[in-house]
This record gives C-alpha cells, structure tokens and sequence, in this order.
C-alpha cells in the first residue's frame, strides 16, 4: 500500500489476536528505532522489549489496567536515557548534567518519540497494530523498580503491538485547515473554534453508548475486553456532572483540569526519585 | 523502496537544492501529521508552515544561524498549542488546564513530535530530505512574537525540509544490542559502556577535519554554506580544552555540562511568558 493510504488509515488499536510476531520483525522496528534522528545523535534511548506473560499484565497494571497491554503480544517501554551517557562522560572523566538540564530533556524526549514513531509507522506497514500508553507517567517508580531502570533513566512511553482483531473506524479529527497555518500562527474567534470542535465531535449524543463508541473508544474497548463495568461509571458520571457538552466530557470527567493540575506533585517526585530535576511541583 | 530499507539509510539532511515542493506533496505531508497518533484525540498541535524567503532567513538566524533552515524551501514550526483548547473548554462553559499540568504537557510534546516524525518518513519517501531543528526552545520569544504565536502556545520543534543536493554518509551509531534490553534494563558496567561508545565514534582523529566530517557534520556542513570559519573555532577550542576523547568533544566544547543547566533560566522564562508553569528553574 501506498506510505501515506497507510499512514491515513492507521488508528491506534487496541484488540490484538494472540499471534506472536515474528523475531525477524521485532529485529526491524527496533534497528529502524535506533536509526532514527536524534539531536547531536546523543542516542539517549533505551528500549525495553517485553514480552512474557506475566510481565506484561504487570505492565498493564501499573498504566491503570489497560487489557490492551496484557493482550498484546509485545510491548515496548521507550526510556529516555542519561545514565548511559553519564557513566560514558564519568568514565571519560568529564561530566553530562543532562538530568538538570531542560533543553536536553526536551531534545532528549523528541528523539525517544521519534524512535517510537518511527516503530509505529514501519509496524503498520509490517500489518501490526499499535497503541501508545502515555500513562507509564504516573507509574514510573513503579516501573523503575519492576523492569530494574537505574537512575537517570525514565520510562516515559509504551507502544503495545501485535496483528489486529479489530482496527476502529474512523475517529473524529479537526479539519487539517485548523491545525495548519501557513507563515504566522492564525488565531482563531472563540466562534470558529467552537466550530472547528463541534465539525470534529458533532452534539453529544443521548445515545451514550454510541456517543462512547466516537469519542472515548479506549473505555469502550476495555470493557469489551474486561467486563469491567467502566462504561456504566462514566455514564453515572455524566448524569451527576451534568456533561452537556464535547468539551465539559473531556475537561470535567475524562481529564478534569484541577484534578490533573494536582497529579503533577506525585509525578514531580517520581521524576526526582530517577534523578530528573527540571520540573517544578 | 521497502520502507525498512528507506528508514535504514534516512540521514538528515542540510544541504538542499531550491526546488520547490510542490504543493500537493506538502498537502499530505500535513494530512498525515494530521491523523498522527494523539493522546485523548486531543489534538494539541499547530503547524506553522514557512516558505516566503525573508521569514525562512529570519527563523535561520532564530535558532542559532543554521543556514540549511534560510536554505530548505519550506520549514514547519510544530507548536504545542494549548490555547484552542483552553479557548474551546472556556467558551463551553468549562476549563482546560494544560499549560499546568505537567502530564498534559508531556503527552502533548509526544504528540507534538509523533506528528514531525510522521512527516518526515512521509517527506523521506517522496525524496525528500529533512532535518530538526531543536534550537527554537532557546528562542521561544522570539518565534512567538516574529510568528504571532499566542500564549499557551508553544513552538517546540522546527523541521526543515527539501529535495537533498547532498546526503551525508552514514553516521556512527551504538549497536542495537546497546539500545534495546529483553524484559528489563540491564545496566551496563562502565567498562561496557566505554566500549559501546568507542565502537560508535572510534578514537579521536588527529585529522580534525575527518574526525568533524564523522562527528560533527553539522558544523562541516554549516561551514560549507556559509563559511562562517565555525571549523576554526571549534578546532581553537578542541586545542585550548586540550580535548582528548569523545566524551569530552561533546561535553565540554559543543555541550559544556554546566553552560547547559546554566541555559534553564531563560528557557523557563521564556515558557513562563508562554503561559507554561510545570518548569522549575
């Protein structure tokens, strides 16, 4: 198929069959990870390749009980990596701050994503399915220990991969119009952004089932693969919040604003515990 | 080509001829930077494309006077952008509180730079090359005021792209078996590690020159378009360090470990004025 047919019809999937993936191809998508840019070619990236049973339930445990992580076959936790490089400069005898210092981080980060990214794009043309779990975030003390990560070294992404069951339809996005400016940013009315959210979500839907199945597949997807009963808590939830709208879903139940304001403390710590200081609480 | 192969011998590029990209080549890359993986779907991502010649110049001497930025027919500025969210949540009768959560910004970033990568392999398989430019979080004022940009607003990332006159050789990298770890890290011996990097860079060259070409193309590729005799000065500083490994050539001369935790200060202000506050300076 053609690069970009492929790249316009991948959608993160969460429902993988049981098939392992071949060695040869877990050999690529790590060797084209490895060759992807990265700033001063640093190389500040490790991968951890799981694939035991038992390690990825506690993979998908730690991220909040994502049955998607259980499930696949693979996951990868992409690390963003300063040990190895202050061991390198201390052996060398000079020294890497890297940990205190912001702009490697960032740099540091977009070459961790770009490996990652890279991994999703080349396993889509391989016939694999991905899903990105973000919120190995919240649980990097935990992870650090499980998957024995040394200080200066941060777990800060996971790619689940494996031969899809289902690929979701279509999801809504925001015109390309909306994302793209051309010479200087375009700031938009209130009116058009309205717009703009209301041409990529439509009204919420009295049907909530169905209103779920476009705007928060990944919760519809869990129970179908866990029977959890979540989808009967968010729908609780939207009774008693009073949800009336796409955004007040999204910033009041999903991810309310105070609420994810508070996370940073926990997370601020955990990031101080591997050695990273440039993040105020 | 197989795309595996295509990732294999991507290299970023500076040197491009002045053909122009046509526009329906640009139309897809950002269609497909547009369905990029996004946490939540939340889409926080502006592209601000530049071609017009003057602000190619002015966004070159911006980051740092890279001449390949001015050079490259078109470069895109990916912008974490909060600010349409924060809009649409307010004019919806709720908050979004992005710019202090440090989970919202971080996911935000991956997203930020999922969508660049896409773009590049995209660019790659039309022939095209490109290259990051990262420096623009040192210049975060400036590019939001010569570019409009409003607050919570962020530009993070530069791509510049075009047709490459030249691509440069291989480049040294660690071996995957460095990179990439089966079920947990596995921390390296310091011994290790030196041997891990020396296979990568090799010993320092008495041939300043040859040694650039191999670590440091940037600069030899910076002198090349402009001849600004950067060579020069860095081979002045190689010989007043006394610089006499790898380790020290990256982290005294072009990222001296303290001047790197030194620049923090006026990169958090500068993501302060932005309206960012997950950053301690």
């Amino acid at each position: 198929m053609d690069l970009y047919d492929l790249l316009m019809k991948r959608r993160s999937v969460r429902n993988f069959d049981a098939r392992e993936i071949p060695a040869e191809i877990v050999a690529k998508l790590v060797a084209a990870a490895n060759n992807a840019p990265t700033g001063g070619n640093l190389q500040p990236l490790t991968i951890v390749v799981v694939r035991e049973v038992e390690r990825r339930a506690k993979l998908g445990e730690m991220v909040g009980g994502q049955p998607w992580v259980k499930n696949a076959p693979l996951s990868m936790i992409f690390c963003l990596d300063f040990f190895r490089l202050k061991r390198w400069a201390e052996a060398s005898g000079t020294a890497f701050r890297g940990e205190e210092a912001l702009s490697h981080f960032l740099i540091a980060y977009a070459d961790v994503m770009c490996a990652a990214q890279t991994v999703v794009i080349l396993a889509e043309n391989y016939g694999l399915g991905s899903v990105y779990i973000g919120t190995i975030l919240f649980a990097v003390d935990q992870a650090r220990e499980y998957f024995a990560i040394p200080r200066f070294v941060l777990p800060v992404m996971v790619l689940s991969l494996g031969y899809p069951k289902t690929v979701p339809k279509n999801i809504p996005k925001l015109a390309a119009e909306i994302v793209v400016h051309l010479e200087k940013y375009e700031t938009l009315s209130d009116e058009a952004i309205l717009d703009a959210f209301e041409d990529k979500y439509g009204e919420i839907d009295e049907n909530v089932e169905r209103y779920f199945e476009r705007a928060f597949v990944e919760a519809v997807e869990a129970e179908r693969q866990e029977r959890e009963e979540r989808l009967e808590a968010i729908k609780e939830g939207m009774k008693r919040l009073q949800i009336k709208n796409n955004a007040e879903f999204l910033f009041r139940l999903r991810y309310p604003a105070d609420f994810m304001v508070e996370l940073n403390a926990n997370m601020v710590d955990s990031f101080k515990n591997a050695g990273f200081e440039c993040f105020g609480s």
